[in-house]
């Protein structure tokens, strides 16, 4: 079992959700972040001076609001998240966010106490 | 050292929170986040229509407002942990959520410096 | 390549990113999360009991507006990093929050798909 942890922008959320439930994933938790790469919310940004989800924090450093998803799938199915969450959100421009694999030891469904692999399916 | 996510009804965090505390685990992190199981937000939730906590999303698919609590724990007293989280939450109806149960390296806390075990305590 | 998640104080978030971004680690996440400490809340807060930085939930049990960051970067580079954070968010007053290293297997950047360490670079 692994948690894939995916930072993308707020207007690929819904497709993303699609294909991923269309892959057999519909499980998910997301949230809203602020995020920042490495252009530190600026390089890819400065052509769109009036782009309305830019927004100024405390101390003058920007950062750009972002989704972030969770989800938490086998092993085996990893390269096939992983790739269908880069195919929709690749736009080839900066920002597109990253993904990233973390390990996980067991998960619980709570309602009907099963656990490890079959509690995520 | 584990960190233990639970995603949870909202209406069950007063007494996760409270029965956490009691057994000894105050030090909790919580945030709001939308969530949606395998029924996709839909198959528990059909008979509550008006239900206000759930929301419809961009694209059309149900997720249903959640929250995440996270804390960390000795490895030894992960199932105690987990038990008393699932007792709490669980009411056999679909939305009762998930508990992960993740590795963790290491922890300090940053007012004394504390490194390790120590830090969580 | 780890994942270093710090829950700090609000007021605090500027400096810690600006120093960060001066380290060369510019690429992070940030939300708003509550948090409680194993004073759950209080100890550190009874001389204070005007600060509206304090929230009354659920229950009646106390919990503080918190920042969550969570960046990643290469193993070599976790001292630096989390001492970084303890410079500039411990007071010594309770509260100041706390430092976790959590274990990733890998990061991928959507726009170039590049994978491992380069994708966090």
């Amino acid at each position: 079992m692994k948690e894939i942890v995916a930072i993308i922008r707020p207007n690929k959320m819904t497709r993303t959700k699609e294909v991923l439930a269309a892959l057999g994933f519909p499980a998910l938790t997301a949230w809203k972040v602020l995020g920042r790469g490495k252009q530190k919310g600026l390089a890819g940004e400065v052509s769109f001076p009036l782009r309305p989800d830019l927004v100024q924090e405390e101390g003058g450093m920007r950062y750009v609001p972002k989704r972030l998803i969770s989800l938490v799938v086998e092993d085996e199915d990893v390269p096939l998240v992983v790739g269908a969450i880069m195919k929709v959100n690749r736009t080839g421009a900066i920002g597109d966010g990253r993904v990233f694999v973390c390990p996980l030891e067991d998960a619980v469904r709570i309602r009907t106490q099963e656990r490890g692999t079959v509690a995520i399916l």
